[in-house]
């Protein structure tokens, strides 16, 4: 299993008249989620998509709205990839306010896609290499 | 079963450097579904929210991405109400491209709060006069 | 002088917990305006970028704020086009509240940019032809 | 004279399909860059607002594009006050790439506005005392 914690603060602009965070931002904090996740592995997505030819379309996307998140909040993405991904991956994400009280709690499915053949591929080596300590077992 | 269909074009600024629509818009387009759904049914969630004093926030919303959408296609938003709403409702939402393709699927689950109370109540009757007709046994 | 005149309804998700449509999606409302400026000219933005490799960089936009526009507002985007294009273009925008009253007004610049070559262009042909009409002297 | 440096990270739902950060994503960026510059001085917006009830509404936004700014780029906003506030305030902003070539600049206003009163107010004493020090003459 491999978790990574990343921290967003809430913009003015992604509040709506509520006074919360717009429930279609959160797609965009998964978004930076996964990608700090994947970089702390020593891969950069946007190397994924320019040096390797890989881009990773969302799949599937499934959250709950547990609390409100406000303006200004430090908000932490908690992204963990508990099975190792084959031609696609799964991220668990919750996002926790500044009192450590869970705000949403969701999931992305994402599939590896080669941009020159067309085709859904395997998860690139280098990423797989940077997850197995992760996954072996004890 | 009552079910309504409003016209999204993609604009520019939702794409992203995938050439797509980026998949955390979905949720806006999907607020626009059901907000044309219910106005059409005679009720603003405007005046919902600020004659009614009515708030509605999402409790959770799940989704599947079948194909892309494109730069400047028109899309249709189908939103389908399968069941009368007590204190939550359900929108299944379909968006279909401009060849009548699915582009993605899903369902918002959403609640009804009373913004003095603070608590859920049940929806606004004038929002349930104006769905029963659908509902109705033959 | 060439003008048009578009609506825009404003988004749950576009305001901010000011209430107010957030001062930074005006840009995306001045984008739908000029690109259904140029469709009713019979050019979409879609062909010139796909078809004749010609992009359009904004160089500088420039807004002042005159009053706040509201969630549900239906708005006026009236886009003008004062001089005829060369390889640069100025769209000089207003937007109108349900009131008739002004909301916003701005100018962008734009530059015609070849794709291929990497290079400024003229603007296109098919452009011009639809705009001449407005610009000859009676 | 007071400047502040904030870094922010391109996001993938904030590039569009140029392949660049959207030019209506700035005004975020520049949103966040003067939150960043005020909270430096020990006031956060934040706290103003609902403290202090200060709203902070912008009157013009003025922003020439010089380079693109690309996916995962850590852009620096440099957020510069040049002029003590007085019922409104400027910011100049410039946002430099990782190569520390200028992207974009601009020049946004902002009035301070009594929530209560409804009516301009001069900025909070705790805002100028955080300013003076930068203001005084040698």
């Amino acid at each position: 299993m491999y978790i990574n914690e990343t921290k967003i603060r809430v913009r003015y602009g992604e509040t709506d008249q509520m006074g919360y965070l717009y429930y279609g931002n959160y797609a965009l904090y998964y978004e930076v989620g996964r990608v700090e996740a994947i970089r702390s592995l020593g891969v950069s997505y946007k190397e994924m998509e320019e040096e390797m030819g890989i881009m990773m379309p969302v799949l599937s996307l499934n959250m709950r709205f547990v609390r409100p998140a406000l303006y200004d909040e430090l908000l932490t993405v908690r992204s963990t990839i508990k099975t190792l991904p084959t031609e696609t991956v799964i991220f668990e994400v919750e996002i926790y306010n500044e009192k450590n009280k869970l705000v949403n709690g969701g999931k992305v499915l994402l599939a590896f896609f080669d941009q020159e053949t067309n085709k859904r591929v395997t998860a690139p080596e280098k990423l797989l290499q940077g997850l197995r300590p992760y996954f072996e077992k004890e």
